[in-house]
């Protein structure tokens, strides 16, 4: 028997869930796990279901198309491994979380490269024979660079890109090719301290709070559908270089959980926010 | 249009959603919010809706117990206020944390009245003008004073019994009258530090937590199911009134969670567990 | 014997602590509690001590003023409750919690009066059988309104002004009377929501924490030094009226923590941050 | 100028400071930092100094013995990395944790190398170059086995032994002998789920919070003084498999917590607490 994720958002009307579950019992499978939610400010219908039994995915998605409302986005999906490509730049100790859970069996991830744009992450990514690919971006336009990023990945045709510390800015055009598909940690809780150096910037502030937050990343810096966050206490006794130390045990905690989220295809998203079952 | 609160646990089996959602369509009835939930272990199906339209609710009772598995337990409600009564001895952080959101009407519930052993909380309910009685258990056996206790109760015939630092054992012939009823707030993260003065042997044992757990009360003490718990950091400058007086304002969060969970019919018990949506 | 607080921070040299507790133990006071800190970056001493003796006071400082650096600051004050002030509009969450502790004598302070521009207020007060003066705006200027508060406090001379949901903007000068004297609760993880409902804004931006922040007021809206921060997750469910219900649960707290902090003289405020011991 | 670091601690007494401090100026030390508690329940003195200058240790610590009162604790040690090794069974994702941060050398710390009684982490020891050696027990006695494993550590001679999910309990003898210099990390917040197996008893009890604790080992099983604990929250949708994998991102992060305590000389233990600055 198969495992198949499915994913459902549209328009809320009544009878929603008695037409969906109606098919899911036509196709003779058993609902393992569901989920529903209703965006009230935006009347919209959310569900995700978990399900086992054996089905013709084209045949499954045609009959779901025809009895829910227009527009509907239809996700029918196996439970299984994704293909994830990590980006990053020196900054190691993201990426060896990432890198020790692949290697301990524990991702449900395939990782098929590091692409980066220095050579710091090579020797960590070679220890656990994952291909590492420099793209350096010193001689060429930004444009150039990018470029060359999309034809790897073209190549590599990953479910997910992970931006493992990766610190340059991807640009508009680059992120509308992978849309919900980056998944960017960065090093606040946002929306606090957007930008550069935000251990700094909570420093200069006095917050006794600092934290992580991980995101999809979009056009606006920063600014991406929020997935994951989490915070930690510090005191009058942390310089920045102290908080930058602590703040890495959560960096590098809420980016596994946001990429667990995206693997199991837990994450809608909807009006720059998502919904996560 | 009325709103209801459907909760349903049965065995799980193939098609229990489709015919529940064919019911409640049926009905036109139009669902709000809808959470399930499998529990592998015990092939138990647990299922909780917000419901809106017009039923006769025996009539809806009926049709679903006819095509519900044998043995299911089916609740149908109005979502509405329920009536509580409080119990305390002597300490009145909870219980005055709970009169005053009372008081802001933000409780989804009517205080019937307060009862105590000992007359120290008159002077505070009266103040929000709930009514007190104080019956006191030194001139009588511990059964006559459950009795006095008890006949009250009957009287006053609360949807939920919340133990407000209520420091008296129940017994078991009690507490079987008012099963899945009573709620009781500890002050540890059970099961560390069951029985008296938990925060003198969290001060003895040197942890660098506290914390304090909601949970419905049973014929064990302290044992009963967990609805919510919560911890705070202490470290060694606490003694153990310290950690008293820093654990108050944790005590009060978890009872105050675990009544809202209670008051809006959130919670199931099964095997000694809660399971809540 | 009595119990005092020493309070030290000036520019930091060698043998500080030395001459300090020379001075210390000159005066056969013992030492019950002691605390320093150097910031680094501004090459700044801060000291805090509890000590147990009997002193003249004035003679005491004048000792250590001629032994430590000019500029130092110090202050000698016995270990004994404040008066306070709370000021407030309408919600009584805060209030109503900070009135409590009072009333279980649990407060290091004695609470002179409540403040408010409106009466909404007044029969929570009154039950605490707290002083209660409505201080209306409608028919006043700012100017004008902000002085009669102003001679209301200078007749109650407050040690500490607890802005307990004060939802008014107070002057410059009216600030400029009472420098690290007032205390405010915002309802966000500062800097992040800065301004009105940071709810909605919390809701908008799609964050999974939410938080409080509780700060001494200076001339910017909002960006006091921090005393304290505390957050609890959120989800997709809540909209922002959930928000702030699970919200007043962390303003209550966070406001307690700050507050006793301030009554216990452990605050020192430096570049608009607090070194806290 | 070195860094040094001083431990005090001894039966509290008026005067103590201005000794130490009066010592500390006559050797021409700066003191960076200091930390100072007094258990009021025992009437014992803990200090902790960071002092930058030029000393010969063993006249330092002679002068200050003749001046503390009888019985006193002093260490003086140089502020440096300390060597370590690292214990662990089958588990690795504490181990590689640690590797992690040594590669990185965020580590304050030498790892000499890893120890097991299988060889399922030599592969990972080997990645980062550590020495690792299979020390069975399959063939021998436990006496065998701890003496076999007792002589390579006196070859080693580490500062501390790193318990990184060591699955195998140590005797009293051995225990003795590394005396507050063994570190364990137990996945319960302790003292709730002793024992074998936690995360199953968490299961069971249906709690909603688990845990770690990092404590140093004593003759009884998890009983030694803590360190550090950290929670997270988990529901009725995880098994015990579920909150495993949840709880080794918290054993993770609270051993590496324990850790660095450890390697900068910050915890004093007491009565089988632990004080720590």
């Amino acid at each position: 028997m198969s495992r198949y994720i499915l994913k459902i958002d549209c328009q809320d009307e009544k009878g929603l869930i008695y037409r969906i579950s109606d098919a899911v019992f036509g196709y003779k499978l058993n609902i393992v796990k569901n989920d529903e939610f209703v965006d009230k400010e935006y009347g919209k219908f959310f569900m995700r279901a978990e399900l086992s039994g054996e089905i013709n995915k084209d045949e499954f998605f045609k009959t779901l198309k025809t009895m829910l409302p227009e527009g509907a986005n239809i996700y029918i999906g196996l439970k299984d491994k994704k293909n994830i490509v990590l980006m990053g730049t020196k900054e190691s100790h993201v990426l060896g979380d990432i890198l020790l859970k692949h290697y301990r069996d524990e991702l449900n991830a395939n990782i098929l490269a590091v692409i980066s744009n220095y050579d710091d992450l090579k020797e960590l990514a070679e220890k656990f024979d994952i291909p590492f690919f420099c793209i350096a971006y010193d001689a060429v336009s930004r444009e150039e660079h990018e470029k060359k990023i999309l034809s790897k990945l073209q190549e590599l045709k990953p479910d997910f890109i992970v931006l493992a510390k990766y610190m340059r800015i991807l640009s508009s055009s680059f992120v509308e090719q992978y849309k919900e598909k980056i998944i960017n940690i960065h090093h606040s809780f946002l929306p606090a301290f957007i930008g550069a150096n935000p251990y700094k910037q909570a420093y200069e502030r006095g917050v006794k709070i600092i934290g992580a937050t991980a995101h999809f990343v979009n056009n606006n810096l920063d600014e991406g559908p929020i997935i994951a966050q989490d915070v930690i206490t510090v005191n009058h006794e942390f310089d920045w270089k102290d908080m930058q130390r602590a703040g890495r045990n959560v960096e590098k905690m809420v980016l596994s959980t946001a990429l667990d989220l995206a693997l199991e295809d837990r994450i809608f998203v909807h009006k720059n926010k998502t919904v996560i079952f």
